[in-house]
């Protein structure tokens, strides 16, 4: 994602341009769509040593992204079959993966209740669902206000996609389309065998997107609440980061369904539309910092450094 | 930084690749180079709420890169300055720092000791040192084995330099270079105008790459160990991450020179030799996984997707 300067700089008043920040706080409210209550997890962790709560809020993928394992996550989380599992593993600058810590031992793991679906791997891509506006796929570049280009990363193309950072294969012949590993979101551990992930073990990133992944792994969501919860966790020394023993496990009190809330309890989300002109001045200056701290602009950004930004609904 | 497929599966065994680990635990000896002494700051913070002590090692930017804020800071280490001051922010996703908790009240602020340096903002890049081997800089490609391209990426061309990620100027006219935010990486907090950082106020990265910072803001080293006791810390919740109360902030016992301790007990590292053909093979790794968890190789990598390895001398 390269920057056209001269397009920049005739866009560009004498006084300081302002924030990422401030151009998110100056969007209309018809640019904030809510977030579906019914795309909400809840996991509530142990209350921290200081007696706490530490509340998580998971958004889940739309169709038709990672549907199959989603279908399982919400029978999970309906029949509360994480009440009383743990936070398990904690790879510094990785992730932090939750589930049954007995999962690997026949004889105590947790039994998983009936009727998951076993989700085949070519789930982890899907057939594109939307053509992006001003896309071009032969130089994978699409201009957003002030000259911004979103497309080509190191790890192909990318977009923005009703609010997720999403891949798009640059053939159209392929016509796929699967998300990314950006920090925050939310993925399915699985063993060597792609399908054998049934959503029960779950991983959120906790640090450099680890891009390697897209693709190889379901994602399923992303933190939009909480995430401090789960990234300032001790580390695990373990192998991989897994805890070596009980008492270091963060235990999960429950994970539930928000829409199984009293519809007052329910909490409201909004997300800033992608395909809103203050999305496009938002993506422009987080590659093109102007505000006053900055003395030279980068000159682009990768998807993953564009946060989608999403608040409580005012 | 794309790959060349043909290149690749010609060079691909039909077993199962190595993982990017294992590749790294197969380098020879001599792909080792020691991490000097004098390069590395030990900073220890209080201990853990259950005793455990907690040891951070930063190792500092070599020559030509920062030197006036390395002196600054080898200064202040020797002067235990920072004995008895604190981590003061942990901004989630961003940022850990440290520093005189009162900096900003004139009252109260620690005095700074004489001699130090007012580092004018050109230092934040550096002229030239190295000519990478096998750039193409008219393309921004850097062949390595397997067909790597290592290059441009989202914020311009970048390579490694003597184990460090640094970006580079595609105008072989401007000929300068400025090391990148990779996960880890340490610089030079400062107020709006650009050489007001003396180093006393230092930060760490904890999150996506923050490249909009590169060549604003000084960097000048890495965490090599302990990362963890940085990363996993409570975020702050006042603006910008800063914690509101004192007791919040993690107190720091001493920030010191790793010379100043007995030869005996002074820590011994080394880095993977970022022009080794271990370490080619290693980057190829990463950005084409083909060890058997995987089932697509991402066949791209950016710069901060490829931790230079560091280890203690065996």
């Amino acid at each position: 994602m390269l920057i056209l300067a001269a397009l920049l700089a005739a866009a560009t008043p004498a006084q300081p341009a302002p924030s990422p920040q401030e151009i998110v706080d100056s969007a209309p409210a018809t640019d904030w769509p809510a977030i579906p209550v019914d795309d909400l997890l809840i996991m509530d962790l142990a209350p921290d040593a200081a007696g706490h709560a530490r509340r998580v809020v998971i958004q889940l993928l739309p169709a038709p992204f990672s549907q199959g394992w989603i279908g399982n996550i919400r029978k999970l989380a309906a029949a509360h079959w994480w009440d009383g599992t743990a936070i398990n593993r904690v790879q510094d600058n990785y992730v932090v993966q939750w589930g049954d810590p007995n999962e690997d031992d026949p004889k105590t793991a947790k039994a998983l209740p009936a009727g998951l679906a076993v989700v085949p791997e070519r789930e982890y891509v899907a057939r594109k669902v939307t053509a992006p506006a001003g896309l071009n796929r032969e130089t994978g570049e699409r201009y957003y206000a002030g000259g911004l280009r979103v497309g080509f990363d190191d790890y192909g193309l990318t977009q923005f996609w009703h609010g997720w950072p999403i891949g798009l294969s640059s053939d159209p012949s392929i016509n796929l389309n699967w998300p990314v590993h950006c920090y925050g979101m939310v993925g399915v551990g699985r063993n060597l065998p792609p399908d054998t992930g049934s959503g029960a073990e779950l991983y959120a990133v906790i640090g450099t997107p680890p891009r390697q992944l897209d693709r190889n792994i379901a994602l399923v969501g992303r933190v939009i609440e909480g995430m401090e919860y789960l990234s300032s966790l001790p580390r695990g020394h373990g192998p991989m980061g897994f805890y070596q023993t009980a008492p270091e496990r963060t235990p999960i009190r429950a994970i539930h369904l928000a829409s199984e809330l009293p519809t007052g309890d329910q909490p409201r989300f909004q997300y800033l539309d992608t395909e809103s002109a203050t999305f496009a001045r938002y993506a422009d200056a987080r590659a093109n910092r102007r505000d006053p701290f900055y003395i030279r602009a980068a000159g682009g950004v990768d998807i993953c450094n564009v946060p989608v930004p999403i608040r409580r609904a005012p």
